[in-house]
């Protein structure tokens, strides 16, 4: 049994305080090479609730699970030459078997747009075939330099959604589909608030036409792309030679777009919800729910009868642990803290002989005594204000971050307190590259609507060329 | 739009009737890598449902799930020699990133013993640490020189339980009950008959103490070996120096287990159920148990309401499919048919006008009027019918197919009739070697139990060397 060691505080040092966290949450551990980990029962618990939903959501959209090769051969990924240009650096290759030479490499996929692409090429022959709405869950790699638990890892467990359409309108219309899929999913069971928009150009997918992206921000301020829906137009079917006969029996490649989110999904969870004590977990996407704990259970043998019926009651709706290890009350308590579950139900004599237990809050820290009569329906509201709690204090701060900027000088200022900056700016490529440079702050997006800041303050120029723009882009440092 | 082709008869050759059964019934198509295939919405359907009924029993034998690696160093998988010399020369090796040359190689996991060794040596301390239970969902590559879909492919995806525990004893009745998951799901949801038994030390698993298996015969009367769990001793935990204080304070490794089934199972569903007409999917695995198809529709707007009405009802407790697409109604029912749908429903104006519909079961392509008050009670009555004629079908075919041989003579001929062997053998591996050599056939396993063979026509020698020996052992040739 690990003990169980101190976190550093927040706001002592924010990423220390986040390896402290999944390390002392059993969510992670390092695996054997390097940049990858291991995803513990509670982290892969999460995931696993979460593919649940979005796969009902997905499936509530036609979309169809497939699987595709892990492996993509050299000459398949070199067909897309921005897309190969985007991911090169950064794919593992395999080039022997057994200690003998390969005579063609094969790449780890990093994104399977080519194998996609390829597969499109045999199942489709006339408009009827139309659209194709395919998806799948899979483990992919990019080599990155720098890694981060569950934040930048080399491989990562993901769903990428590709499909296929006949009518140009109708796969534009489906990617913006697709992020409103991730919009709802995200903010309703992850409790976490996010911007949408669209990336600039140079942020968008290699080899989309143009990408939707939802962002959130962390507790540190940095911001966090949690999920992302391209339109890839022809990009793919024509270099994959996927076409069909359309309605005028003329031949016609079709329009694509693909989607995807990540295990970077936990990493959002834990920067949004976690504090001093260590994560916090969504009601809604917790694999336990409810922790009961018994206090002196060992000296009075009708506590542990309360605390099986209170399991037994309890599970009708809830995920429910009752721990009947030999531990003490308070390391129970301050191990159901640390792995984050929502709600603490503590048993003791005193509560068995008055019919009653203890609440306690994760997100609050708030006790309170319940009726055992009451049981049920308190569990539930209880939850419940979790989950709505979670939200709403994120989203507060989400929009006490956001700043106002006209010129480089108060960007640069508002970038250096971790602020999100809303600005004008003309989206050239290289500017955007210095900028980056320059301050650690990206392009997160071009947001589609933000109800809460006055952008009337912004004066139509460009706050880094002085050039007539009325573009409004969100820069933030990211993770 | 696929033209549906001619399915090639089971008799006159079955290996081309497999092909053309899987391409025809969009189980598969073939990926861009040699022996690499993709899985259509079909036949992951299948996997996806198979992965939810064993996810359900694996947790309440106290599973959890966890995600490891995909890649293992090659320091890591050198460790322990059996295991590395079983699966070097299917390695597929990564040694280099992005053009640039590793230092270390990576493999791509073929299974993952030496990872959950490396994992499990910082996750114990004492005995209250232990049974550690885990499971992982993943793909697994082994780069087999001939391939063939769903049974032999390169990559795979299956799940592979990891356990260590702090008593001997208690490990190896786990290893027995995991065998007994894996026999209970087999036969009951897919409806294949199995026979269990013990790895002979040819066929153990390199790097266990000894491995149970699950062993389905196919139509064409070879074996395939569905599922197995492997009692691992103390062999990895040793390796990787995994220790724990165990009561008398001593310091001792842990005993373990590993167990796991894969996309094989897919293979197995399609040559124990399928026909001339393609495959058949067991009622309770099949992503859509009932095929709704219209007569007459365009003349007669009552059959569609009817249709609409059908599947909203049946809806309720199935997973139900309402073609509305253009096509004709015959070429509806090949389509249903051809995918393996267990129960078609057929619905025209004469049945709008007598309140009933027409049901065709897939197995046995039997026809019967129903009255549109029993359709709910005579689905699922039909269903169960289906699961249980296929299951009972498979294994009277299996106790058909059993013949006992007592010399390497009638040995020769039963396996060239593709019959499976029951025999005396003294499991010498050399032996064993040669007579793979010279009939094809392997020893399946020395079964727990065979209730339905007279096993005392045997005469305690060895068929192949005249040795004395009680030990019973089945050979077959097998997939």
């Amino acid at each position: 049994m690990k003990k169980l060691e101190k976190i550093t505080p927040q706001n002592e040092n924010f990423a220390k305080w986040f390896t402290d966290v999944i390390q002392n949450g059993d969510l992670m551990a390092y695996g054997a090479s390097k940049g990858s980990i291991i995803f513990k029962p509670l982290s892969f618990g999460i995931w696993d609730n979460i593919r649940k939903v979005l796969d009902e959501k997905f499936k509530s959209n036609e979309v169809q699970n497939v699987y595709l090769p892990l492996l993509i051969p050299e000459s398949l990924l070199q067909k897309e030459k921005d897309h190969l240009q985007g991911f090169n650096p950064e794919l593992a290759t395999v080039t022997e078997v057994g200690g003998k030479k390969l005579t063609e490499k094969y790449f780890i996929r990093p994104t399977s747009e080519t194998l996609f692409g390829d597969f499109f090429k045999n199942e489709v022959e006339s408009h009827n075939d139309l659209p194709l709405i395919l998806n799948q869950w899979a483990n992919v790699m990019r080599w990155e330099k720098t890694t981060n638990p569950f934040l930048r890892t080399r491989e990562f467990l993901w769903q990428e959604g590709h499909t296929i359409h006949s009518i140009e309108k109708e796969a534009v219309v489906f990617t913006k589909q697709m992020l409103q899929v991730y919009y709802e999913f995200v903010t309703e069971y992850l409790a976490i608030p996010v911007i949408s928009g669209e990336k600039t150009p140079k942020e968008k997918f290699s080899g989309a036409e143009f990408t939707f992206t939802i962002e959130a921000m962390m507790k540190d301020g940095k911001a966090l792309q949690s999920a992302t829906s391209h339109y890839l137009g022809q990009n793919f079917t024509k270099v994959f030679d996927v076409k069909f006969k359309n309605k005028n029996n003329e031949f016609e490649h079709p329009y694509g777009t693909s989607w995807g989110t990540s295990t970077r999904l936990l990493g959002a969870i834990i920067m949004t919800h976690g504090d001093d004590r260590g994560i916090i977990v969504p009601p809604k996407i917790a694999p336990i729910q409810i922790d009961i704990i018994e206090i002196l259970a060992n000296k009075n043998p009708k506590v542990h009868e309360f605390g099986l019926y209170l399991k037994e009651r309890l599970s009708q709706i809830f995920s429910v642990n009752l721990d009947t290890s030999m531990k003490s009350p308070g390391f129970k308590a301050a191990n159901s803290e640390i792995h984050g579950t929502p709600l603490r139900i503590e048993v003791g004599p005193l509560d068995v002989e008055q019919n009653q237990v203890t609440f306690v809050r994760r997100d609050t820290l708030e006790k309170f005594v319940v009726n055992i009569e009451d049981v049920l329906f308190e569990a539930k509201k209880t939850l419940e204000n979790i989950q709505n709690n979670l939200y709403t204090s994120a989203l507060n701060r989400l929009k006490q971050n956001f700043v106002i900027a006209t010129n480089y000088e108060s960007f640069k200022e508002a970038i250096a307190q971790n602020k999100w900056v809303v600005t004008n700016f003309a989206c050239n490529i290289e500017d955007e590259i210095k900028i980056k440079e320059e301050t650690g702050a990206s392009s997160r997006c071009i947001p589609f609507e933000l109800g809460f800041i006055d952008t009337k303050k912004l004066k139509g120029k460009c706050f880094f060329t002085n050039k007539k723009t009325d573009t409004i882009v969100i820069f933030a440092r990211a993770y």
